[in-house]
């Protein structure tokens, strides 16, 4: 899967649809996955995101520790993946290493990349104002990393309870928005 | 459009999958409709919605003002609407009038329901510390409304510059998750 680099003026628009994303980071020497659905696009340049991590996941100490972190796009392909790493904890399980995934090296931050995911963000803490109250960390996304042979990417995107929507067809309106 | 409440702690799973909603305001006698993609859940119950409405948009005047608004959640039938909505300022255009919308009584709030929804979350702002630096607001869903004869319903998202992907099949995953 050979991935290019993506401007970052372009990330948001694999965010915006709202996909389940696996978030991961690597604290003390151990990589780390998280599913995640509670994110949203706050600014295009540079690319701000976003998003809540529960206080009681591995993953909340990791980000706190560490600053940093890479969102991870997942297809429909991934699916079972994405579910196992949701009803697991990496406090007792290596998900790489339990779920087939493997682990690459980002170019800015210490988090792996997954390299099954067709689209990588590499994010840096930008503001956590609202993480004592809400667990709300505002990301910034430095690098982003794009697989192009994907041009239809059945992303996602869950519906409560194991249900998940998967991506349908594209349209074309004519908005003026960007 | 039959619509019935929906409770409270089920809302998020409207939102989660990340679909463009229609935000609806009052102010000064004029209700307003803003086109937004910017959003998403920070808390089961009660629910709470982060997002984004740009302090360029004639909606942020009247959400800062009024401290309430509707999340309406439109499917494909109405997507000439939501581009209609998102290409247009309230403060030139009537977009109920000029786009063929239901403005609709809420229980709760003084914003509009859009009756053409298939779901309306009554929201109030709860928290507003991001607003100043990121023109981000903490909603709260106070009541929340379904169409429950739309089972599938068909949720457009955004991937930019006028292309949306339409909500496809729905799968089922042994997620643990909520």
């Amino acid at each position: 899967m050979a991935k290019e680099a993506l401007p970052l003026p372009d990330a948001y628009a694999l965010l915006e649809p709202g996909p389940v994303v696996l978030l991961s980071t690597a604290h003390k020497g151990k990589p780390n996955i998280m599913t995640m659905s509670w994110h949203t696009m706050m600014e295009f340049e540079p690319p701000l995101v976003g998003c809540v991590v529960s206080g009681n996941n591995f993953t909340f100490r990791a980000l706190s520790a560490t600053q940093q972190c890479v969102i991870n796009i997942p297809t429909v392909e991934l699916s079972s993946q994405v579910v196992d790493c949701g009803n697991t904890s990496g406090s007792t399980v290596d998900k790489f290493e339990a779920f087939g995934l493997t682990p690459m090296d980002a170019e800015l931050v210490e988090a792996p990349l997954i390299a099954e995911c067709y689209a990588n963000l590499e994010c840096r803490i930008a503001d956590d104002q609202l993480t004592g109250r809400y667990n709300f960390f505002v990301l910034e996304v430095v690098k982003a990393w794009i697989d192009r042979s994907n041009d239809n990417p059945r992303t996602i995107h869950h519906r409560g309870y194991g249900t998940f929507m998967v991506a349908g067809e594209t349209i074309k309106l004519p908005s003026k928005m960007r």
